[in-house]
């Protein structure tokens, strides 16, 4: 069993770097905070006794040797990078568990046949430098290191700079290896766990997500003079399209998901009418056939709309990850272990993006949630239970041991 | 009679300082590009014998004398100012029109009773710095100059800054001086006069216009595991409530004017509910008892769209322009002068504020409007006919003598 308390105090010591008034934490990819996350991660993880990695991507592996160098290690890992307005266990719970479990081991004095890995994925949000998930997604061939290089934040600045700035550029090859399975563990970010009081989450995949940009353009005029009739308004068409898109994750059940998280006008004048409006837009399911039906429909209500009034839409597909089924041992390796520790249980699928989409690709991959206050994440008052997080953890080790023994 | 093609010659030498790929102007107040824009005009000025004053807020006074330096001087004016997207009429037509007025005088050799002069107005646009017509706005006291000075662009700039940065903060106090009247010439900005075949507008008054801050407040979430439900999404109130103001406009008839300029999201993450949309609101009306009837209104909206869907909505007033009356000597003088000239035309009020509305607080004001291609303003194809300006230049001129001599 891991030790729940040291686990909850390295996690408080991280939520120093990047915390914030509310009691979040701002910790985004590739700044400085990152940079002091990381070193403080690195040399936890060297005062574990492990060596450590850092690949073209600054994706971090920290290795426990195992008995036999050449079995494929199991991995565990996720992210210490933030939203803007983050919480303090989304994604560094993740990695802090898996520095746990060493710790636990090495405390029990348990060797492994396979080494274990604990890895820190860059920019797992997508808040700075979209898309999501791009530091896993490179490692496993779903991305190009020079598309993720060019990556460019509000400010213009790239991925590649940013990383090079913070020491993280790493000489590995951002390429994945043989694992033997890769396993990951989070808060849910939903409220099911909570609402069911279970307290463990057995994840038998993850839902397919869409990211697009829709832009609206109209035709600058003036706001006193210019008759309403004759306008060309982006934000005639955008309330249509709003109206709409949420009816449509009505009409799709209680799974489909409908979220605006950025929009910006152009020229952002007064007086004017804007000449365009830029809306991010993300959609979500966990039947990709409906979530391809909801990106049908999306492209229909845009266009009709923007007709309506005169404006022109656009749609840009920013990204595309879709719904993902984990390998049935990894699953099973879940399953088995929370049914050995005991604890309350609940197969469910992810609604959000984790690096074990991409790492699923290559590997056999398994995850674990655990509950999270009132489902709130991506808010600084996200708030998650030591006994919960501990929990996780527990499996997270049984989990490991299975498959690296 | 004015120089129709000199007058034209100007205006296109003033449009090549910010002269956008699309054939606008790009020359915000207080940029280096208003600096150029200005020290041309002053260039100009001097060389047809004016001299000029400068005063604390950066507004420009050229003087030509009269025979009788005691008496109050007849000022025109307007501003060098342009929106981002802005044309190469607004504005600087009426301020290129006095020049020349002027020049036409010393051409004809003709001295007036009264001193003329041509004011340049500071920021009328409040596209870079709101509010509006500040600069006119000081100068006849609706503003105080510690107000004016503070006000912050987007990059978080003042005013007071950047005007002493470009070099145009003067010695002389922003205060109103006796004027025997005062008379502004703009293009009109919107279709009335094109539509109704007439090349001058005599000007009654300005419609009055208010303009808000409106702040959505919501709860940050994650897009993929929150279900819609428990959301307090800001952008569900947003579609309710510009939906119903485009439908306040118009149960308040062909005059009534709603404008959403723009909109910024916060923390404006693709994949987090925002915490916070703040969206310019611009209404306005020429009867004030219906923009104060639609003032109400738009409250209502907000607090009942925002209550539905369980956000929070609080509303900033950012500045207020009531519709004003221009003074009766004036609007006759325009008549008048339009009517010797043999000008088609039609009494009308304005849908912009100009710098005339602060003007008419403190001095008798009459404005002259002049045809806009297909009423299109704040857009870099604004266009105007040189035959048509020139006309509106010959009405002030005749206008600026009626009250000089
Ligand atoms: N876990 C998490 O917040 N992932 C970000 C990717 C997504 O938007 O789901
Ligand atoms: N003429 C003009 O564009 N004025 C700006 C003030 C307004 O918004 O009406």
């Amino acid at each position: 069993r891991v030790n729940g308390q040291r686990l909850w105090d390295s996690l408080m010591e991280m939520a120093t770097i990047g915390a914030t008034a509310k009691g979040g934490c701002n910790r985004q990819a590739l700044t400085e905070l990152d940079r002091d996350g990381r070193d403080l991660f690195v040399r936890w993880c060297r005062e574990a006794g492990c060596s450590i990695d850092i690949d073209a991507m600054g994706n971090i592996f920290a290795r426990r040797p195992g008995r036999n160098p050449d079995l494929p290690p199991v991995l565990t890992g996720s992210h210490l990078d933030t939203q803007p307005t983050g919480g303090r266990f989304d994604g560094v719970y993740g990695v802090l568990a898996g520095l746990e479990v060493v710790r636990s081991l090495n405390d029990a004095g348990i060797e492994t046949e396979a080494p274990l890995e604990v890895a820190v994925w860059t920019n797992e949000e997508g808040a700075r430098f979209s898309p999501a998930m791009i530091g896993s997604g490179v490692w496993s061939g779903e991305f190009d290191l020079d598309y993720a290089y060019s990556r460019t934040d509000k400010d213009g600045k790239t991925f590649g700079d940013e990383l090079q700035r913070i020491g993280y550029r790493g000489q590995t090859a951002a390429k994945a290896r043989p694992l033997a399975a890769a396993f990951e563990v989070h808060i849910e970010q939903g409220p099911i766990l909570e609402q069911e009081q279970k307290q463990i989450g057995v994840l038998s995949g993850v839902q397919g997500m869409h990211w697009y940009d829709l832009t609206l353009v109209g035709q600058p005029c003036h706001a006193g003079p210019s008759p309403m009739e004759g306008r060309r308004d982006p934000f005639m068409a955008l309330h249509r399209i709003l109206e709409q898109l949420y009816r449509l994750a009505e009409d799709h059940g209680p799974w489909a998901r409908v979220t605006f998280g950025d929009i910006r006008a152009e020229p952002g004048s007064r007086n004017t009418v804007p000449e365009q409006l830029v809306l991010a837009v993300d959609l979500r399911h966990p039947d990709q056939q409906i979530l391809n039906a909801m990106d049908h429909s999306f492209r229909e209500i845009a266009a009709a709309a923007a007709a309506e009034v005169g404006v022109e839409a656009s749609i840009r597909d920013e990204w595309r990850s879709p719904a993902v089924a984990f390998a049935p041992q990894c699953v099973a390796a879940v399953r088995e272990s929370v049914a050995d520790l005991g604890y309350s249980n609940k197969e469910m699928v992810s609604g959000a993006g984790h690096d074990s989409v991409y790492i699923s690709r290559v590997a056999p991959t398994g995850m674990i949630f655990v509950p999270c206050e009132k489902g709130l994440s991506h808010n600084e008052a996200e708030n998650a239970q030591p006994e919960d997080l501990e929990a996780g953890a527990n499996v997270l080790l049984h989990a490991m041991l299975k498959m690296a023994s």
